[in-house]
């Protein structure tokens, strides 16, 4: 991965470039007067399948049929027999007009097909979806997982369709709920990377800044396929679900151990993450989070931050390391196998999430969560580990500041905000649902092990801290912030 | 696997079968009598290499040598330069009288070579060692990970070389203590398991129980080699080290909740498993716990059972699976290139294994631990869990019962409860120890999420404990007790 080396030529969009400390990266600004463009994005494309009704399938099939109108024909693809029929056809895709059909005679008729069922279920069928591809159809990916798991067998996507990914940055419903308010919000949307993985056509590119555009994405960044699915899987495994899982069950746990009651634990640890560290870092990034403290907290800050970035660093060094070596990947497929015997447990029943509930049902009538300097210097500890950890391994900037920050404190944490862990967990794919249940209770004993014992014991090393303020993180959030969407992420 | 096939014949020592729940194994039953038989056993080997200074190495080579006294040239190979060289020369093993050299040279110069190095090492060196090996050398392993490697990376053993296991089922100070006090103290001694996965002399067989006999196993069961680490690597990665790892973390904390001080948290978690629960199992197996028990803790103990069963079953069938397909082993060798970078840290700096000193020290003013109904339950039934998993995948009635209840109260807890977790954790080998530390929290958080709010909502199924009484491993269990060694494992 040599993130440095991406650019790319459009003749139908504008290129721009964004400096991220002193690193050019190029992007696509959207909007809805680039629509008119579209035309020209999806030239030799009247048919574009969209298969499955997960979660970004119903949200893609609508933008796309919005964005492109009369352009192109926008037809859902299930398996027959399949229980989302019905909310297809509810949303206005039917068999009669030939906008709904069983997914591989779909897959067989489309031009450009975007493939949108379960990691499981392409690991499963890919061999007969490939065989179903005419050549130069445009095959579109919105998540690398398919590329981990032939790399993984030892196979490759057919050589002769093109292969291109848009992967927005938020769950299907936000992609489909900020689209909406798009039409009259300016800059309402969900970013997106893209990443072009093979061109027969010589249209790869163009089809896939057109999907991004029709999607509604306010800015789309350029990644490759590879990068995508290992900070993805990555990211999901560490600061965005495992991690931040792992930290405030810890901190609730240390604590009552403290002598809090359980309310005051529950919220200066979940409340206060999923609060004000949120939403503090999702406007003036992690420094801003530094910069709210008084000198005594900030001191409580550094130590509670420098203890808790080497559990991050080795803990996500290991994870990236699973996660490249297939081992992730091959677990998520065995757990498909199990998954009629073993069925995925829940994950909030324990004392704590019960204490949640109260917690939230409370809100109303008491003040908001504390922005606690303990827990906010873990949880900056670890997130900025993880974005060492992928600096380390050359990703964009960009996919870096999204896939370690922007998506956690905008996209993730709204939802345990709202009803708990299991409601940000368990809103995520299969893949990541299992990457975060494995992971979590990791993150939570390391720092039970050793980030608190040190810091009870006064033997923290304080380099991890000595290089917060100057990491180059803060300029690239910056920048980042000024392409953020205008509206916030609506939870239900 | 099919374990109902294994079998062998020897004419060297006398094999005997013993029925275990309906079910046949072939042994063979040692002690110092048979050490004359050995020069037959070791016929066509002048010289023994025993390679490696760690854990077996030392135990083995000093029991070989003491064993095969004239007949056999026992020894040592090191790197050059290692910091064991020094512990071989206090052992008596010399440059000067040809007992200790450079591994190569020795795995070259020998007949029979036992390769008793760190499975990282193996899997890093394996390519020297095998073209260093004369066609028609015995290799010897203690251990199976070294298959489940060449596995994973598609290579083989050398085709002109015995490959032969001995695998005691105890850590090597064991072997080489339980040795030295068989030569007052009748039957004193460690089981092992052998395995025979290529004959190329024709000797294989008689060589590795020459080998078990010589270490002083007072009993050798058959397996094979795939068979062994499947097994192995699964059972520290569950009920043996992670976990109850994970179990008395859960229980500290529950009691602790329920209202219980720090110490007897710890008396009715941690003392409890490694003092009565694993003493009377040692004695009287599984149903020997439940029998202890008055009626009001039998209900208490069949609830907790049946909570903890399902838990127990779902995450060693995850990690029979991950070690079957080589995730477990691409980990370790991961974890080895990072362990440079990232050494393993302390597990037993939480406050709960700080108490835990304390109640040690207690011990001798204070009275026995208590068999507490709850903890019992839960511990028997991760236990029960692992048993069923590994009779599910076909293993040998003897490896089940070593693998998941013998070596778990006989070997490792005694361990944690002369010092510690840590002290039972890490005496364990490298893969051992990253396995317990992946896993344990898992047990944990599985157990605190599913297991214990089905008991306190009062929504446990009852199936679980309801196979408890009639299950095959009761009579399993009292077969092998029948041989077991007439010495307790001393643990310093």
């Amino acid at each position: 991965m040599e993130a440095g080396t991406l650019d790319f030529e459009s003749t139908v969009f504008d290129k721009e470039y964004v400096t991220f400390a002193g690193r050019r990266e190029a992007i696509v600004r959207g909007g809805r007067h680039l629509f008119e463009r579209l035309p020209a994005a999806f030239e030799g494309v009247r048919q574009l399948g969209v298969i499955g009704w997960g979660s970004q399938g119903p949200a893609q099939a609508q933008n796309l049929r919005d964005s492109l109108g009369d352009a192109v024909k926008v037809v859902v693809g299930l398996r027959s027999g399949s229980s989302s029929l019905d909310a297809a056809r509810a949303a206005g895709f039917t068999e009669e007009d030939g906008t709904l059909g069983e997914m591989y005679e779909v897959i067989a008729a489309s031009d450009m097909v975007l493939l949108l069922i379960s990691d499981a279920a392409q690991a499963e069928h890919y061999r007969k979806i490939f065989d179903n591809l005419r050549p130069g159809t445009t095959l579109g990916l919105s998540h690398g997982f398919l590329l981990g798991h032939l790399l993984d067998i030892g196979e490759r996507f057919p050589e002769e369709v093109d292969v291109i990914a848009v992967c927005p940055k938020g769950m299907g419903p936000s992609v489909r709920a900020l689209y909406e308010q798009g039409a009259t919000v300016n800059g309402a949307g969900i970013n997106a990377s893209f990443a072009v993985e093979q061109d027969v056509t010589g249209r790869a590119l163009e089809r896939a800044l057109g999907w991004s555009v029709a999607l509604g994405a306010p800015f789309t960044f350029q990644t490759t396929l590879g990068s995508e699915y290992l900070s993805d899987l990555c990211g999901e495994r560490a600061i965005l679900l495992a991690g931040v899982h792992g930290i405030v069950e810890s901190l609730y746990r240390r604590y009552r151990d403290h002598g809090l009651d359980a309310k005051q634990a529950f919220r200066h640890s979940v409340e206060s993450v999923t609060g004000p560290i949120s939403k503090t870092i999702s406007k003036s990034g992690l420094i801003g989070v530094y910069e709210k403290l008084d000198d005594q907290e900030k001191e409580i800050f550094a130590t509670a931050y420098s203890a808790a970035y080497p559990v991050g660093l080795e803990l996500t060094a290991e994870i990236y390391d699973e996660v490249s070596a297939g081992n992730e990947i091959r677990s998520v497929i065995l757990a498909g196998w199990r998954s009629d015997r073993f069925p995925m447990g829940k994950i909030d029943q324990a004392d704590m999430w019960r204490v949640g509930e109260t917690v939230r049902a409370d809100r109303a009538v008491d003040s908001d969560a504390p922005l606690d300097p303990f827990t906010a210097g873990v949880f900056c500890g670890v997130m900025m580990a993880q974005v060492d950890i992928l600096l380390e391994q050359g990703h964009p900037y960009s996919e870096i500041a999204n896939e370690s920050v922007i998506e956690a404190v905008d996209s993730l944490n709204p939802y345990m905000h709202a009803r708990g862990v299991a409601y940000m967990v368990d809103n995520c794919s299969t893949t990541a649902r299992l990457g975060a249940r494995k992971w979590a209770p990791n993150f939570d004993y390391r720092l039970t092990q050793q980030s608190y014992p040190a810091v009870d014991d006064k033997a923290v090393d304080p380099a991890p801290f000595e290089a917060f303020e100057g990491h180059l993180i803060h300029e690239v959030l910056r920048v980042c912030s000024e392409m953020r969407p205008s509206v916030d992420i609506f939870v239900e």
